[in-house]
């Protein structure tokens, strides 16, 4: 019936991977693993044989030559490197030569060869120290090796490697999947495959599809120059292919042009990563998967290939994927072009391609704002002359006398001395920044709303909708590091019960349980008390906590401490410098002591950051985190914690605690005694806030990006450069292998490896901390930070094409815990804005007096309102200037509601000062609930999935069963040996605009 | 190789099911439809074998007798009944017979056994009214049926109909749905069934096994009595089978006992449900699937049969499912037992078993609410007595003479005279009122998170994790309503496009682009302006969307109006009866006038409710929505807010707006000129709110549970059975039939049709508002709200076992938009809480005093401070008292915080007011702040998914892995004809305690 032509399909495609395969790996496979593991051990301790392991022996003679075939190719130049494993290798020439390299090793000096290739690869990619790797001798990591390879070989894996040529060096393993394997973890994996049925989706008819139609013309020239196929967004009726999971029996169904082509990059390298993964070396050393022979040195390094180089030589000729990388991502030319995410996805695989979909959703997103923030701060520039607050500061006639801002030393002064810093202060602080705040917190809102949709055309895209249930299989693999500690535990458990050692072989590891069920019943009660812990319990973790906990704890101590010691600086410089009794240096003392603090303060920022980054680790392996998944979302949080607190702290304090604690005059505050405390400037303290953002802010950006990404990589290749040189020079017989051309491993090696996305994904963070938690009194952020993402893009683009391993092409669904990271600090700074906008600025007194106080209904008074008075009678002594040119002066004025000196009760807080604070507490309230229900409607308002790709998604389900429905129809009626049906093709008509395709 | 051995068993499988089909419908699946259509509306107009559709002919001979089979089962007692279509039918014996009959039709006079019929089933089932059903003639109606059968039998559904024996009357269809169908229904659906693959989940070791397996033992009265099997929290040890997407070609990987029992009820009734959506009829009615048919009155109902009777004749015996659920869950001896959830779940499907989950969390989550409430009641009576403000208002010595409460006729009072109710008011309002409104915060998120938890299990257990997609493609399905109005559209476009009309028939319909690509290339052009819309575009649904809105307003207006009807009724009752010169009556005014309000409220609101609900059905109609699910979604979303604001409405007006706007004595607030507006009694407006709230939430939970859900439902039954009676003197020829015994599909065709679970849940979400909302002013609502639980609970039971159909088995992965709606009233209810408390409590401006102003720093001088002086003689002429029995009076007090007539600006708010106000507003930042920063810490904290629930889904994919791997090997290595791997059973041990077995 139906059920009788795929088996015979794939009967064939069977028969030929296996002639394939025997062709490739001999009997290797009947071999029992066992007897050949013995066989190697006795042949290497005979000192026989060794280097090449006896399976590599049994393939195709493998030419010491590098001309043959591509650098991406077996030497047979038919089968593709899908990964490479990299090794050190020592050369056993003959017992007497082996047992001095063993001596070598075993003393810890490692030749000089070894040391400075090690030199290229950065410590926290084997993860544990020098002194620990040398533990296992050369031979042991060799057997190891062969095991594993071995395991590998069994699993369905082609390995191919090079001679042994040198006495020592990089041995390279090339690894290659052949169909039958790959077929067979796609189909447990339900990797989605196209099958025989595409259609064509429409625009939809009338206006919408005009407007529609017009928006893509006008974009076009933003489109990266990629060809159409790996640029699913460009044409305007979109052919898509349906896919349904992978399965060998329903050959039939796919669409396969050839078995080679079928599965892209990112699912090859990811099926060789999963085998990778979960093969176990359980003979020679208990460890499973590729990473724990990584941490113990075993390997050096595991990598996939790039697609040869990223330049072209000459001319024009079809670019390969790296070269178009190069040419239409990774370049400032292109800078003003939408990124070619598929291809970006194609190459990098899906997480990475997240990463930049998401950078760049940000970058266009900040477009608006940065307009906006340009427009309020050309506004307060324009409005500025018709400001009565400032007009009436400047207005020399209006003589206000000010109290003396410090002790003895400093004199009273005329309010208009100030009159510039209040003119600009309110170029941040008028009326437009309030509504620019209530703005940008629906912006934040429709920010996240907006990456969500996109998130899901991208998800629909790449087909990664039905993820989750794989995604935590792959994640499940424990660390080397939770495996290292488990296996101890286990032995201290084994060790403290010797009386039963005979049962120790029972239950041995995690997984091992199949045909455990045999002899349940009488061990039932010795296997309840003898089980072996197979996870680590609370009590293994809480010291780890217990650090971790008291360390954040103490980091926090250091930045408040590290805020502190900058307030101190100024305080004491300011009544240091004061003293001074130049009248002009006194006049600048005040700005030159702000400057230089806001520069400790940014140097401190940016020393602790690093500081931080490298104690986050630090804390985060003690925590002892089972999977690595664990461990990144935990290093996150807590670098993440630890990084905007310091970052923010000393913002923090200059926006709501600098000059609240000053006091009265007569009651000045003391701090340890006789540094009276800082006040803020005389115009508020909104301009200092601004300075100490705008400063920090653009620092940061462009220390970390010139020093950190652009001068430190090159001085590192420059020095790496020159010990190549060195090494060419001291390494004679060499000579003549470096001067070969290199193989694309080779090359490959000796880049950096790629270290996570988190550190890119971190600085953009904190960024968007600075764009939004603060943005009420400092709106040019947003503009500071477009400019600096534009760059950023193509400084990541070439980074990741030109100067990193190819990464493995991981899966992921979303940006994970970075998206719970950026709500967060949408919903804080809701509130950072209503309490900047209420107590910083002056919007809500300004307001008050205009609407409630002044007797014109304008702001004339509003000055004069603000200023209490003060009878200078009631100066504690040796606080009044002591030598004054203002002789005559009684009362002086100081800014603060307060009752006058004439008052039942002088200088306590005067109705005024009740009625300000309780409108400054009730617009929080109006602008917390405003702006959070706000961005609530707007998230409620914006579905998640757009409308339109909710729609396509149905058709296609539709269309989908339809098609397996005809299928089986066909099957039931007409029963051919071999049927399959003809391609098809059909029309949708949108009728919404295809929204995935004008989200960007 | 590995592929031949499935398909033989395949093959195996097919060939069987092929004979059976075979014996089952004869060759009719070979002769085309139309054919046979043709065939059957010849027959039919020849008035010959009518009544009988030709393929049941085909059937083995079906026995009028009931006796035979049970009722559950066809004819032949082994085909499961799994579905069953009613519909109303009229014999045609003549041709002269039948014009009558078609005549009687046509006029709209239904005949009398089809009114008494019809009126068992309510309108909502088919949606129309009944003018329209007459619209086709019988005629019509049996040829459509005809089409749509002969349509199911070849989708591959079987089915049996009785002799069509009487003149007319209903018929019954059952449909069964035979294996093949059902497994290439299950292949397609992805449906999981349990592999050959078992594993025994242990408690952990140590301390906290222990403590797990005490609760256990402790728990164990309050499980339900029901089979092990169906009770998988039950045991401590589970044993749990894994499951794996069924698929045909891996029939050996499952296990399989019978293939009657592998898909239980709910996936049967699924799949002939999905099958009857997607059958379409398009020869005799341009209608796709069974709610179209429904809608146009062809068939009368569609529904899955109970399992038998609900009560057991006589003694033991095995009960069936319904029996148990009757027995164990559907009774109030039991109600304090957990409920069978997987017997609900397996009996009803996982959309009921959800509602009575989250239904069971929520209960048991109300009973620490409940007891901390009755605690914070209980520590106000016991401190009542040392409370210093209520001392101070008892006590007679302090002599504060009140400004009279109304105008002319009140007298000025003694703050003595309202004692008692200041007491009172101190039970709901004391210092742990705060505390447990904050505690209602966190128990709210908790809840939340909790049940997000508990519903995560419960997915996992019942196999909802991978549902997704094929959710989606079941609710593509649009609405008929939707479809009618499309068709219109169509035709209406045809009508305009005559010069067109022979492309007419190109492309009609949505789904069928199959085979469209031939003819592409010449029609193009014709084709992208002669398409027909797919869908209704905006301007279509337009009109529905403005009545909508303004409907949705002037129902606001309602609300409002009602309110303000009532305040309006409050205010002119008092100004009249308080000119009642009896002094008695005057005392008891104003308690009679707020009792009597409330209970108009409180009818108001029951009132408006029911019409609501009306209001709602019919504007989601005008809206058009597409499929079902948007329509239940939007109309959920417009009750909501019509009810929610209906209910709370007079609530919030107390709250927050009672007696805010009645103005200072001597400056009194006057509505339409001489009504003065309303204050709060004199403790403060708490009291009277909570009086408010107590009642309306008493009265209808009271009422709406004991009438619209008792006492309504048994007078319809009354009703029924009264007419049944009537009826049965009437129908004499019928008599014979109504005495046998009634089969089951008449039983169940007797009883109301399933209404969906909305007003389920809506009750419960007003309900979870008053919990939560107004807790701060009324701590007792979580008790009320657990004690009518309980009872609901059980009411719902019996309802859904005994009353109502069996519902088809819906599959929800969670509980929607109300989960949604539970979080929003929860974030809302951290807002008013903070309001009551501050504003509404006299708790801010006490600890104010407290801590502030007071000398002693005690609460002694309080009621002193809190009321302000007013001199009489500022009256304006006519509200001062005529009558008066204080005569030396020259100042009255009054509460509010304002300067003293002999203050610079009389009577203008004092710096105490002020201050206060700060202190309130700055309380609601506070608190709302903090409650929300608790929330998200709890939702943080919490993992949704259990960890131990995480690391058993992790183990169970691993071995799902390692079992298909095996699997795999075994093929390759040995490939034995028809292997079957052995069933395997695993040991896991949990790490972590087992949530989900503690979760309930």
């Amino acid at each position: 019936m139906a059920m009788n032509r795929s088996p015979s399909r794939s009967d064939a495609w069977n028969g030929m991977e296996r002639m394939r395969m025997t062709t490739a790996m001999g009997e290797s496979s009947s071999i029992h693993s066992e007897k050949l593991l013995s066989l190697a051990r006795s042949l290497s301790e005979l000192g026989l044989d060794n280097g090449t392991p006896p399976v590599s022996s049994k393939q195709p003679a493998v030419e010491p030559s590098i001309e043959l075939g591509k650098g991406a190719f077996f030497a047979d130049g038919q089968r593709k490197v899908d990964y490479i494993l990299c090794y050190h290798y020592k050369k056993r020439r003959s017992s007497q030569q082996r047992l001095s390299c063993t001596s070598v090793a075993s003393n810890g000096s490692i030749p000089v060869n070894n040391v400075l290739r090690r030199d290229t690869q950065p410590e926290l990619e084997t993860g544990i120290p020098e002194g620990e790797e040398s533990r296992l001798s050369e031979e042991e990591k060799a057997v190891m090796r062969e095991e594993f390879e071995f395991g590998l070989m069994e699993q369905g894996l082609q390995l191919e490697r090079d001679k042994e040529s040198k006495s020592q060096g990089i041995g390279f393993i090339r690894l290659h999947v052949p169909w039958t394997t790959l077929s067979r973890e796609a189909e447990l994996q339900k990797i989605k495959v196209p099958i025989k049925k595409s259609y064509e989706l429409r625009q939809p008819q009338g206006i919408m599809g005009k407007v529609a139609s017009l928006y893509q013309t006008l974009i076009k020239p933003l489109r990266p120059d990629v060809p159409e196929t790996l640029n699913t967004q460009s044409h305007q009726n979109r052919t898509k292919t349906l896919s349904y999971p992978f399965s060998r029996d329903k050959l039939h169904l796919f669409e396969i042009k050839s078995q080679d082509t079928l599965f892209d990059y990112s699912v090859r390298s990811r099926i060789v990563k999963e085998i990778l993964m979960r093969t176990a070396c359980t003979q020679t050393c208990q460890a499973t998967g590729i990473s724990s022979l990584l941490s113990t040195g075993v390997y050096n390094s595991a990598f996939p290939l790039h697609d040869g180089s990223f330049t072209r030589k000459g001319g024009r000729g079809q670019r390969n994927d790296r070269q178009l990388l190069y040419e239409e991502w990774a370049n400032y030319g292109v800078m003003f072009k939408y990124q070619p995410l598929d291809l970006i996805r194609k190459y990098f695989g899906e997480a990475i391609g997240l990463y930049f979909a998401w950078m760049g959703v940000y970058t266009r997103m900040l477009v608006p704002p940065s307009v906006l923030g340009l427009a309020v701060f050309i506004y307060g520039i324009l409005t500025v002359d018709t400001n009565v607050p400032s007009q009436e500061t400047c207005n020399d006639s209006l003589n206000f006398t000010m109290c003396p801002l410090c002790d003895a030393v400093c004199d009273y002064w005329k309010l208009s001395s100030v009159c510039s810093l209040t003119r600009a202060s309110y170029l941040f602080d008028n009326g437009a920044t309030t509504l620019f705040a209530i703005f940008m917190s629906l912006w934040a809102a429709f920010f996240l709303e907006h990456w969500k949709r996109r998130q899901m055309c991208l998800k629909h895209a790449w087909d990664l909708i039905s993820l989750e249930d794989e995604e935590d299989r792959v994640q499940d693999i424990p660390r080397p590091e939770y495996d290292a500690i488990l296996q101890e535990k286990r032995s201290s458990k084994k060790r403290g019960e010797k009386r039963k050692t005979e049962l120790d072989g029972v239950g041995d590891g995690v997984g091992d349980g199949v045909g455990d069920g045999e002899g349940e019943e009488g061990e039932k009660d010795t296997m309840l008390s003898e089980r072996e812990p197979d996870s680590l319990t609370l009590e293994d973790q809480l010291p780890g906590y217990m650090i971790n906990v008291s360390v954040v704890l103490m980091m926090m101590g250091v930045t408040f401490s590290a805020v502190f010691g900058v307030i101190l600086y100024r305080i004491t410089m300011l009544s240091i410098w004061s003293m001074d009794p130049d009248p002009k240096a006194k006049s600048s003392v005040r700005m030159t002591v702000t400057t230089t603090a806001i520069i400790i303060n940014l140097l401190v920022v940016l020393i602790l950051d690093e500081i931080y980054g490298a104690i986050a680790v630090w804390l985060t392996e003690l925590e002892i985190p089972k999977t690595e998944v664990e461990f990144e979302e935990r290093l996150i949080l807590k670098s993440f914690l630890l990084k905007s607190m310091n970052t923010f702290a000393p913002v923090f304090y200059v926006a709501f605690f600098k000059g609240r604690f000053a006091g009265p005059p007569g009651d000045y505050v003391y701090l340890f005694g006789h540094f009276r405390m800082e006040e803020c400037a005389p115009p508020g303290c909104l301009i200092e806030l601004c300075i100490q953002l705008s400063m920090i802010m653009l620092g940061k950006q462009l220390i970390q990006n010139n020093v950190f990404e652009i001068v430190i990589p090159k001085l590192k290749k420059m020095y790496r450069a020159y010990k190549e040189q060195d090494k060419g020079k001291e390494d004679d017989e060499d000579e003549a292998e470096t001067k070969r051309p290199k193989q694309q491993w080779q090359k490959d090696f000796s880049l950096d490896p790629f270290e996570g996305l988190s550190p890119e994904y971190m600085e953009m963070i904190i960024q968007y901390g600075f764009v939004t938690i603060f943005v009420a009194s400092f709106p040019l952020a947003p503009l500071f930070a477009l400019l600096n993402n534009v760059i950023e893009i193509r400084l990541d683009a070439a980074k990741f094409t030109t100067e990193i391993r190819r990464p493995d092409a991981m899966r992921r669904k979303d940006i994970g815990i970075w998206f719970n990271l950026l709500s967060g600090i949408s919903k804080f700074s809701v509130i950072t804005n209503a309490f900047v906008i209420s107590f910083t600025s002056d919007f809500i007194p300004r307001t008050l007096y205009q609407y409630m106080y002044s007797p014109t209904g304008s702001m004339e008074g509003f000055t004069e309102h603000s200023l209490s008075y003060f009878n200078v009678s009631n100066f504690q002594p040796g606080s009044s200037p002591s030598p004054t040119l203002f002789t005559e002066v009684k009362i002086c004025r100081y800014k603060d509601y307060r009752d006058p000196p004439w008052s039942i009760q002088p200088y306590s807080f005067s109705k005024e000062y009740w009625s300000v604070m309780a409108a400054r507490l009730a617009f929080v309230i109006f602008f917390q609930n405003l702006a959070m229900f706000l961005s609530m409607l707007v998230a409620w308002l914006i579905p998640d999935i757009p409308r339109s790709l909710r729609e396509q998604i149905r058709k296609e389900n539709m269309l989908l069963m339809e098609f397996l429905l005809q299928d089986e129809q066909e099957a039931l009626s007409s029963k051919p040996p071999n049927h399959s049906p003809i391609r098809q093709h059909t029309h949708l008509q949108h009728s919404h605009i295809d929204m995935c395709q004008i989200l960007h």
